[in-house]
C-alpha cells in the first residue's frame, strides 16, 4: 500500500520561499487589501493546509486511482470512495476560496498563499484537487462576468463548495483550435439572456460527479450568424439543475454526461463527454456579452496556466519526497569503498552516487520551480493590487505575462521528468501500484497537454510575449537577470554567476536570431525552434531562481546560522550551474542552428 | 478503439538497414553456418514476421492491457484473451527460435535477423512478446549449461513453444544487488544434481500463465555453506511439473505463484511472486556447476540486454508510427500563412512546425537506434561465428561489449521519450485509452529498470567496459568514429562531419577526465557522472549511426535514384547534428565540471 511511503510536505522550504526569499509579508503588508494579514496568519494557514493535505487528501489518492469514476445510464458520475468527505473538508475549511475576496465568501488572502495551498493539495491528490480547482476557476469567471443579479450568489455558492463548476471549451474537432467550436446557442424568445444550447463537449473535467447537488458549466458556444473562428464565440452558464433567484434548485437541465473516458491517469477526476440539448432541452445564460467568450477566457488564462504550473511543481515535489524517503530506507549493495567485500554491510541506496545524482537533480529543480511559482503569484498580487506605483505594477505584470507560458510548459515538463525519475529511484518497486510513484507519472502526463499544450505555450512565448510592448518584457527580464547575476557575484557566488550571466546573454542572442527569421518572413523556421527556445529560457530562468534562493539562504545563515536546508540552497545553485545549465547552451545552439530540415513534408511520407 | 490508428511496421527502413547499410547478406554469406541463407530468404522471413506482428500480435495489445492477467487461489495465472492463440501462432511459425541452431529446433538464422523479428513483435505487443522472449532466453541457458541428458530435449521443447521458461533472479531484498539472494538449495541425498529449493522470488515475468502446460524456471539460489555474495550462487532448473527422461509430465512441483503485481503497464505479462517449497516440496536440478550461477547469467547478459535495447527501439518505432499517422489525419488550426484567416481551410497538424519538430526528433532517433541495434546483432554474429579472422572477431566482440550498456540504457531512455512525445502529438487523445499511445508510455517505463537498471548500465560502461583491455574498447570506438567522420566528409557531408568528429573528441576528453578522477581515488566523484557520461556517448553514437545511414543512402540514391525514404536519411543526419548533438556537448560539460556537490549526504536530511 502507498502507506509504505508516507506522504509529506516540505513546509520548511515553502516558508523559506515565501518569508525569507520573497518576503511576501513585507511587500504585501503595504497593500490595503492584505494589510490585515501578517506572517503568523500566513504560517497558520500553511500549517493547517499541510495537515489537510496529509491527513485528508493524501490517503484518498492511491485508492481513488485504483477505483476511478463510474457513470450510470442516467448520466450520473460516482467519484471514488472518500472523495465526498474530502470535498466536504476542503469546502468547510474555506480552501476553495483562499485567495477570493471576502465579499464572495473567500478568505481574501493573496494569490501567492493560494498557490502554496494548491501546491500542497495537488501534491497530495492531484485528481481530487481538480474539482475544487476548476470550481474556483469557473466561480471567478462568474463573479467577474456572470449574469447580473445572479453572479454574486452563484459565485459564492461555488466558492463555499456548495455548488461545483466546470469549463467546457473542447469539442471533438476543436482542441487547440478553440475557434472551431460548433456548439450552438439559440436565444429563447421572450427571455433576455437565456439561450438553448445544442452540441457536444468532450474532455470535460468534473462534467458530472456526486460531490455537490449542483454543477455549473461554463460553455463556449456560437450564437446564430456569428463570425467564424474565436471571434464568434460566446460564453454561457449552463447549470445541471435549473435554479431560481434565491438559488433553489429546479428541474434537471438538458446537459447530460454520455460517456467518461478511460485514461492514463487522474482516474479520480471524471473526464466527461457532455451532451447538450439532446436528451432534453438545455438552457443557459449568457456570460458577459455576445462574442466575448474568448476575451473572458483570456482574462482567466494566466491564472489557469499558473495553476497547471503549480501541478508541475507539486508532482515534482511529491515525486522527490517519495524518492528521497525510499532511497534512505532501501538497502541494496555496499558503498563504493566496500565494493569488493561481499560481507560488507548493505548500504541505503541514497549512498550510491548515481542515486544522489538523481535526487539532487529533482531537489534543485523542484525548489527552483517552487520559487518561480510563488514569485509569479506574488508579482501578480502586487501588480493587481498595488495602486501606488504604476510603473512597478506594469513591470510586474509584464513579467507575469512573459513567464506564464514558461511556468506552464517547463514546470510541467520538469515535474513529469521528476516523476519518471522517482520511478527509476524505486526501481522495480517504482513500477508497481503498491508504491505511489508510478501514479505520479500517469497523473502527471496530462499537465503538458491541457490548458494549452506545451507547444502552444512555446508559440505564445515566441509569437506573442516576446513581441509585447516592442520586446520590452523580454528586455526587462534580461536586465533583471543580469542584475541578479551581478548581485550574486558581489555577494560571493563567484564564477557561477558569470556562467549564468553568459547563459542569459545567450538567451538574448537566440531571441535576436529568431526575431531575425521572423522579420525575414521565415515564420516556419522560427516556429520550428519555438519549443527549444522555451526549454532554453526555462532552464536559464530556474537557474536564476536558484541563485536568488542561494542569496536569500546566505543572508539567512549569516543572520540565524546554518541548517541543512539553508546550506542546501547554496549547494543547489552550484549543482545547477555545473549540471543543468549546460543544457540551456545546447538548446540555444539548436535554436540558432538555422536548420530547417524538418520542414520538408516528404520526410514523413 | 486502438483500431482508430492502425499498427504498421517500417519494413522499408528495416530492410534498408540490413541490406543496404550493414549489407549483412554479404558478410554473413562468408560464414559457413549462414551460407545457406540469402537476401531473398531473409526478406521473406521479415515479410512474414511483419504479417504476424500486424495481424496476430497488434490486435491483442490494447485489449490485453485492459484485461490484464488473473491469479486464482491455486496459483494459476490466466493471460488475457487471444494470448493463447498468439502463442500458438508464434510457436508454430518457429518465431521463438529464429536465431537458434537447427539442432535445437531453430531456424539457424543470424541473431541480426532475430533482432529484426523481435523488434517487430515487441512493437506490436510488448507485454505478449515477453513470454517468447524469456522462454528463448531460458532455453539458451539450458541448451548451453543444462543438466546432461536433459538439456537438449528440454531446450527444444522450449524453442518450439511447447514449454515456456522464466528467469528467477530477484528477491525482495535482492534487486540490483543480486548477491543478496537468500533462496536456499539443499542437495537431495541419493539423487545427484537434484536439490530441494526454498525461498521466495519476486518480479518473475511469466512466473505462471496458461500458454503452455509446462514452465521451466531458472532459479538462482544458495547451496549450504556457500560464500556470501554472488560467488556463492548456483543456478537451478525448477519445473512447474516434474518430468521424466522422455519429458512426460509428472506431479506438480512445489513452485507456486502466490501473488501477481498490479503494475504501471505490461499488464498482459504476469509479474509474479514465486514461492518455492512452501506449499509442497520444490525440486530442482543444478544447471552448470555449483557456484557458477552468476557466471552463467553473465554469459547470457549481453543477449538479454540487447533484447531490452530492442524494446527501446520497438517502443520508439511504434510511438513514431502512431504519432505520424495521427498527425497526418488530425485537422486542427491553419497553416502559419493562413493564421489570421479564421475561414482558411483547417490544416493537418503535421503542417505545424512544432509537430514536425516532434516527429523529426522521433524519426531520426528511432532510425539511428535501429541501426545501432542491428549493427550490434550483426557484430555479435560475426564475432561468434567467423573463425577466419580472429583479430576482427575480437574487435567486433569488444565493440559489442562496449556498446551493450549504451544500447540498453540509451535506447530505452530515448524509446520512452518517444512514447511520451507521441502522447504529446496526440494531445488530449493521447492521454485516453481509446488511442494506443499512452499504453506505450506505461509499458515502456519498465525498460529502464529491468535487466540491470540504466544506472547499473552506466556503472558497467564506466567501471568495467572503459577499463577492459586497458581501455582499448573505447579507443577503438573513437578510432572508428573518427574514420566514419572522415569518410563522411570525403563523401560530401561537409561541416556536419567536423561537428560530429569534435563531439567524438569531447567524449575522449570526458573519459580521460573521469579516468583521472578514478586514478586519484575519487571514485564517488567519477560515479556521480557515470550516467551523464553514458548519455553523452549515447547521443554521439546515435549521431554516428545517423551518418552511416546517410552515407549508405547517398550511395543507394546514386545507384537507384531518390525516394522519400533515402532522401530522409540525408535529412536525418543534418537534423541530428543541428538539433540533438548539442546535447552531447552539454553532457560532456557536466561530466567534466568536477562538481561533487551532490555527494554531501546532509542535503537530503
Amino acid at each position: 500500500m502507498s502507506g509504505a511511503l508516507g506522504f509529506d510536505i516540505d513546509l520548511e522550504d515553502i516558508k523559506f520561499v515565501l518569508f525569507e526569499q520573497l518576503r511576501v509579508q513585507d511587500e504585501l503588508a503595504t497593500i490595503p487589501k492584505y494589510a490585515d494579514f501578517d506572517r503568523m496568519t500566513y504560517e497558520a494557514t500553511l500549517d493547517e493546509a499541510a495537515r489537510v493535505a496529509k491527513e485528508i487528501l493524501a490517503p484518498i489518492n492511491g485508492p481513488g486511482d485504483r477505483e476511478g469514476c463510474k457513470l450510470d445510464t442516467d448520466g450520473n458520475v460516482t467519484t471514488p470512495q472518500g472523495y465526498k468527505e474530502a470535498w466536504q473538508a476542503v469546502s468547510e475549511g474555506g480552501w476553495i476560496a483562499v485567495s477570493v475576496p471576502p465579499e464572495h465568501g473567500g478568505s481574501g488572502m493573496p494569490l501567492t498563499m493560494g498557490m502554496a495551498v494548491v501546491e500542497m493539495f495537488i501534491g497530495a491528490a492531484m485528481a481530487f484537487e481538480m474539482y475544487p480547482g476548476l470550481t474556483s476557476g469557473a466561480a471567478r469567471v462568474i463573479a467577474g462576468f456572470g449574469p447580473d443579479g445572479r453572479k454574486e450568489n452563484v459565485a459564492e455558492k461555488m466558492f463555499t463548495g456548495e455548488w461545483a463548476g466546470t469549463m467546457c471549451l473542447t469539442e471533438a474537432g476543436a482542441g487547440s483550435d478553440v475557434g472551431e467550436n460548433r456548439c450552438k446557442a439559440t436565444p429563447i424568445e421572450g427571455e433576455p439572456g437565456a439561450y438553448h444550447l445544442e452540441g457536444e463537449k468532450i474532455f470535460i473535467s468534473g462534467g458530472d460527479h456526486d460531490l455537490t447537488k449542483q454543477i455549473v458549466h461554463l460553455v463556449l458556444a456560437r450564437t446564430p450568424d456569428s463570425p467564424p473562428g474565436t471571434k464568434g464565440l460566446s460564453l454561457f452558464l449552463v447549470p445541471k439543475f435549473d435554479f431560481d433567484g434565491d438559488l433553489t434548485l429546479g428541474a434537471r437541465n438538458g446537459a447530460y454526461v454520455t460517456k467518461i473516458e478511460e485514461k492514463m491517469g487522474i482516474h479520480g477526476s471524471s473526464t466527461c463527454v457532455l451532451t447538450l440539448g439532446d436528451r432534453a432541452p438545455c438552457k443557459g445564460w449568457l456570460v458577459g456579452n455576445e462574442h466575448e467568450g474568448i476575451k473572458i477566457m483570456f482574462h482567466m488564462m494566466n491564472e489557469a496556466r499558473i495553476g497547471v504550473g503549480a501541478q508541475g511543481v507539486a508532482i515534482g515535489a511529491t515525486a522527490y519526497h517519495y524518492a528521497k524517503t525510499y532511497a534512505k530506507e532501501r538497502l541494496q549493495g555496499s558503498t563504493v569503498a566496500n565494493l569488493k567485500d561481499p560481507g560488507a554491510p548493505r548500504a541505503a541506496i541514497i549512498e550510491h552516487p548515481d542515486v544522489k545524482r538523481m535526487l539532487m537533480t529533482m531537489k534543485v529543480q523542484v525548489e527552483a520551480m517552487r520559487s518561480m511559482l510563488y514569485r509569479l503569484g506574488h508579482r501578480n498580487d502586487v501588480a493587481e493590487n498595488d495602486t501606488t506605483d504604476k510603473a512597478k505594477a506594469e513591470r510586474y505584470m509584464g513579467r507575469v505575462e512573459l513567464l506564464v507560458p514558461i511556468l506552464k510548459a517547463w514546470c510541467t515538463d520538469v515535474g513529469f521528468d521528476c516523476a519518471t525519475q522517482a520511478v527509476q529511484v524505486l526501481g522495480g518497486y517504482g513500477f508497481i501500484g503498491e508504491y505511489p510513484v508510478e501514479q505520479l507519472v500517469r497523473d502527471g502526463k496530462i499537465m503538458s497537454i491541457y490548458e494549452g499544450t506545451n507547444g502552444i505555450q512555446a508559440l505564445d512565448l515566441l509569437g506573442r510575449k516576446l513581441r509585447q510592448r516592442g520586446g520590452a518584457l523580454f528586455m526587462e527580464w534580461m536586465e533583471d537577470a543580469k542584475k541578479e547575476c551581478a548581485l550574486g557575484k558581489e555577494e560571493g557566488f563567484g564564477a557561477d554567476c558569470d556562467t549564468l550571466a553568459k547563459a542569459v546573454d545567450i538567451c538574448g542572442a537566440a531571441a535576436m536570431h529568431l526575431g531575425g527569421l521572423g522579420m525575414q518572413g521565415q515564420m516556419d523556421a522560427a516556429l520550428l525552434q519555438a519549443y527549444p527556445f522555451l526549454q532554453m529560457m526555462g532552464t536559464v530562468h530556474l537557474g536564476l531562481e536558484s541563485l536568488n534562493q542561494a542569496r536569500a539562504a546566505k543572508k539567512f545563515i549569516e543572520r540565524e546560522g546554518e541548517t541543512s536546508h539553508r546550506k542546501g540552497k547554496l549547494a543547489n545553485f552550484k549543482f545547477y550551474v555545473a549540471n543543468i545549465l549546460p543544457m540551456a547552451v545546447a538548446h540555444a545552439k539548436r535554436v540558432q542552428s538555422g536548420d530547417t530540415t524538418a520542414l520538408d513534408a516528404s520526410l514523413f511520407d
